[in-house]
C-alpha cells in the first residue's frame, strides 16, 4: 500500500445516493480510489462499502469533520484508517506454538503489516521465542480461583499498550463476557474445527470418531457465545482413514495457522465489516 | 481396467502373515497384482486390504472355493468382484435433477462403468429425461399413508432388477429402517451439507444464517440414523457474503454432484471398506 | 438478479473524480447500486469499474445518451447491459460432449441465464442430444479444402442468430484470424491444460510424460495467437502416478467443464474487463 | 511411527509372485505390515512397492542378508530404512527465509522427523536464526570465480556430516552437474512456479505478465537439466488482477513452503520412488 493511503469503510441502511455523496466528497478532497467494493445486502437492507483511497490533500481531522456530516445524514457506521499507521495487535497464547510462530514470522518478514506490542500467555513456554524477536512477554497465569484478577491484568496491558486488536493464537482460556463486550469486534480467535461442526473441546478427536474426510479451522470474532461469533475465514484439509486423531492434530496445525493469518490480514486491511452475527469480507 | 480383472477386498483382525498367505494364494493362481493397498488400523486392531488382480488362470468358483479356506483361518470378511461385471445401480430421485443428470451423463459416456437397470421416483418430473437415455422410469408415489406399500414396491423392483447398489440422487424421502438394514452398505446418499454440520432440512439456509465461508456436501452409506451413516466422501466450495441462500443452493449443486460421483466411483471400484460407522477408502 | 437491473462496466485512464461523476449520474437517475467493484491498475494507469444497478427510472436510450457525455469526458470504454436481456451464446462443438452437456444442463436448469440460438458442429455426433433440448443443430463440416467457406457459413449463422458470444465447447478447429478480430472479446475457448503449460496438441499426454502432480484447464478469449488470449479462469485437479494419460483425460473433463462454466458465468454477468492481453475479473 | 519400524521400498520389473515372495519373507520374520502400497505401471512394465513394517524379530543385517537373495532373483532396486533412524538433511539457503523458517519450525516441533546437521548459505543473513535453533551455520560464499572451490567445500560438509539428503530451501545458485549426479535422488529443490510453466528466472513476474489466475510451486529432485527433474509435489494458489507481481511473490511464499514441506515429508517417509524422470508417490 502507498504512503498517505486510507481505508474508509461504511455500513448503513441502503438507499439511493450513498455512493454519489461519498464519492463526491472524496473527489472534492482530490482522493484517488485505488480499490473499492460495494455490497447491498437485500436480506438485511444494509449497504456496505470499502474504499482504498490515496492522496488525501487535507488533514485527517479536516477529512473526518467533513465526512461526519455525510455519515450523520445516512446513519452510517464508518471508520477511516490510515494504512501507514499499523494496527497494534496483542497476541495471547497458551502452549501450542504453531500459530504464534507463524504470526511472528509474518510480522518480522513484513508479510503482514502490524505491530505486536506484547505477547501475553498463561504459561512460560513461549518466552524465549518471543523475546528473541524483541517483543515483551507477559506471563499472566490463570487458575479457576484467580480468573477475574488475571483478566483484569490482561485489560490493564491492553490499555497500557493501546492495543486495538487481540488475537487468541491458540489461547486455551475462555474470555470473560465483559471483555467480549468491551472489545467487541476486536478479539480474533482461531478455532480448530470447521464450525459449526465439533464445537467445544478436542474437535480433532470428534472428527476422528465421526470419520469425516476433511478437517478444518475457523477464524472468528469472539463473542459471549462460545465458538459462535461472526466468522471471518475458514478452510479445510483432506484426511483419510490413515490418519490417527494425533496425526489430524498435526495436519490441522497448517490449516489453523493459514486461516488465522488470512483472517487477520482481512482484519488488518479493514476488509471485514460485521453486521449481526455475520461478516462482509471484501477479500 | 483390464478384462479378466478382479478386485479382492479383505477386512480381518490384524496379525502376522495375512499378506503372505493371500499373496501366496494369488501367486499360485498366476495372478498379477496391478494395484494394492493395505492398512492396519491400530485403533480397532483391524487389517484392511484391497488388491486389483489380473490374469486369474482358474474359474471364479475354483478361486472362491480355495480362498474361502484362508478367509476362515483369518476370520476375514472378503469380496471378490470381477471388474468386467458391472455393478447394477438403481437410482432414486425426487424433483432435483442435477445429481441424476450427472450420473446419467457419466454412465452414458462410460466415464463411470455401471449399469442402471431403472430409475425410481416419487414424482414424474424426470420421466422424459430418463427415458431419453433408454432407461425404465418407475413412478412410486409416496404419501404419509402409503409409505409401507410404496417401499415394499421399491424392494420389489430392487429384487426384480437384481440391483446391488441403490443411489439416492437427491431422493427426498426417509428410507425405512428395515430397508436400511436389508441393504446395509448398499444404499448411498448425497447430503447437501458438510456433515456433521447442518443435519436435517434446509442445510443451505442454515449455512446462510450462520455465515459460514465454505459450504459442502457429504456422500455416505445410509443407516437407520438419519444423516449419520459411514462417510465415503466430502468436499466444500467457497462462498461469501455476496451469496444469498438461493445462490448457495445453486453453488451447492456442483459440489453435491461431484462428491456423489466420486463417492459412487469409489464404491463401484470396491475402494470402500466399512467398519463400525467409518470407512477405509483406498482412493 | 432483479428485473430492471443493469450492469455498467467502465475502463478508462485513472484520475480523480471518475467515481464521483459516475455515481452522481446514477443517483440523479434514482439508481440503487446492488454491487460494485473498482480497481485501479497502477501498472497500466487504468481504472476499471463494474456496477450492478437497479431501478433505473429512465429509458435505456435516455440513460445512454446522458452517460455518453461522461464517457467522452473521461475517455471511457463502457457498456450498459440489462440483466433481463439474456446474452445470445452460440455454441460450437466437435466430438467431445462433456462441455456441451454441461452447458446445456446449466442452461435448461436456469443455473446460467443465457440463450442458445443454435449449436454449430463440424460433426453430427451431438445432433440428437442438442435437438432433444429443442435447439437447432447446424452441421458445418470443415476440411482443409473448404475452411474459408465453412467459416463464412459460421459467420452467416452468427449474424443470422444475432449471437453476441461464441463458446468453443471443445471445438477442435483453429478459428481463422479474421474471425478472431471480428469477434474480439466475444469468442470463449476452453483449453485442456493449465496454460501456459502444454500449449498445442495432446496436453494430457504431455502432462503424463512430464509427471506433473496437478492437471488443469484454462478458459480464455480467443485471439489470433493460438492458446495465448486473455485468461478468464483456470483451475487444476490432483493426479498421481496411478493415472494413465487416458485416465487424466477423463479426470480433466470435470475441470474443463467447471472452468468453462465459471468463465462463461463471469462473461455473462459482465464481470470480465479485457485490457491488453489480460483480464480484470470482478468475481 | 513405532519404534522398531521399517520402511521397505522396492522397484523391479513386474511379474507374478513378487508380493508373495516378499510377504512370505516378512511373515517368516514375524513382521506386521502397518501400511502397504503396490503399483504396477503398465506403461513401463515396472512394479513399485512400499511396506511399513513393525516388529522385525531379527537384526537389520540378518534381514538384509536374507532379503538380498530375493532382490537378486527379481532384479529389485530396494531400500530398508528404519523409521527410528532419522534422515540427516542438510539445508542450503540464500537470502529468502520463508522455506528455511518453515523447515526449522517443523523440525523443532517434531512435526517432521529429521536431523539438520547444518545449514549452508552463500550469505550471512540467516546466521542468527539458525544458530538460535542450535544448528551450525556454514557460510560458503559463491562467486563466478570460486564456484568449483565453493561446491567442493559443500561436498566436504555433506560428507563430514554424513548427510543423506540436501534441501535447497530457496538456494539461488545452480548446482554443478557433477553434484547432481553424485547425489542423484538426494537433492530436493523448491521451484517457485507450477512447472513446466515459467521455467527460469522471475517466474512470478512471468505469471503476472501472462495474467494467469493461479500461481504455484513445484518440489522436485535436482538433475542436470535445470528445473526439469522428477516432480515430487506441486500446488497452486488463486490470484487475481488485484495482485501485483510483488504481491504474488508474497502469496507464493506460502505455497512454496507448504509444497516443500509436503515433498520433504514424502521423501523422509520413503514414499517417493523415482523411475526415469518421474516419481511414484505413495502419499
Amino acid at each position: 500500500m502507498k504512503t498517505n493511503a486510507y481505508v474508509l469503510t461504511i455500513s448503513c441502511p441502503d438507499r439511493v445516493g450513498i455512493v454519489a455523496k461519498v464519492s463526491a466528497f472524496l473527489a472534492e478532497h482530490d482522493c484517488m480510489i485505488a480499490e473499492a467494493n460495494h455490497h447491498a445486502d437485500t436480506h438485511s437492507g444494509m449497504f456496505f462499502m470499502r474504499n482504498e483511497i490515496t492522496d488525501i490533500k487535507v488533514s485527517d481531522e479536516e477529512f473526518r469533520a467533513g465526512f461526519s456530516k455525510i455519515a450523520e445524514e445516512f446513519g452510517m457506521q464508518w471508520k477511516l484508517n490510515s494504512t501507514c499507521e499499523k494496527k497494534r495487535v496483542l497476541l495471547m497464547v497458551s502452549k501450542q506454538d504453531h500459530c504464534l510462530q507463524d504470526l511472528l514470522y509474518r510480522w518480522s518478514s513484513g508479510e503482514l503489516e502490524y505491530d505486536i506490542p506484547c505477547v501475553i500467555s498463561n504459561h512460560l513456554d513461549m518466552k524465549a521465542l518471543v523475546e528473541w524477536y524483541g517483543i515483551p512477554y507477559i506471563h499472566v497465569p490463570v487458575t479457576p480461583e484467580n480468573k477475574p484478577q488475571a483478566f483484569a491484568e490482561v485489560v490493564k496491558w491492553v490499555d497500557h499498550y493501546e492495543a486495538d486488536t487481540i488475537v487468541l493464537a491458540r489461547y486455551m482460556q475462555i474470555i470473560p463476557p465483559e471483555l467480549c463486550q468491551k472489545y467487541s469486534g476486536q478479539i480474533i480467535n482461531i478455532h480448530h474445527s470447521f464450525l459449526p461442526s465439533f464445537i467445544g473441546a478436542k474437535p480433532y478427536h470428534q472428527a476422528f470418531e465421526r470419520g469425516v474426510k476433511l478437517i478444518g479451522a475457523t477464524c472468528h470474532y469472539v463473542t459471549e457465545d462460545l465458538d459462535a461469533g461472526p466468522i471471518i475465514e475458514q478452510d479445510v484439509v483432506r484426511v483419510s482413514h490413515s490418519e490417527s486423531a494425533a496425526e489430524m492434530v498435526i495436519l490441522g496445525k497448517d490449516v489453523e495457522k493459514n486461516v488465522l493469518a488470512r483472517g487477520l490480514k482481512f482484519h488488518l486491511q479493514d476488509r471485514v465489516l460485521v453486521y449481526g452475527n455475520k461478516t462482509v469480507v471484501f477479500a
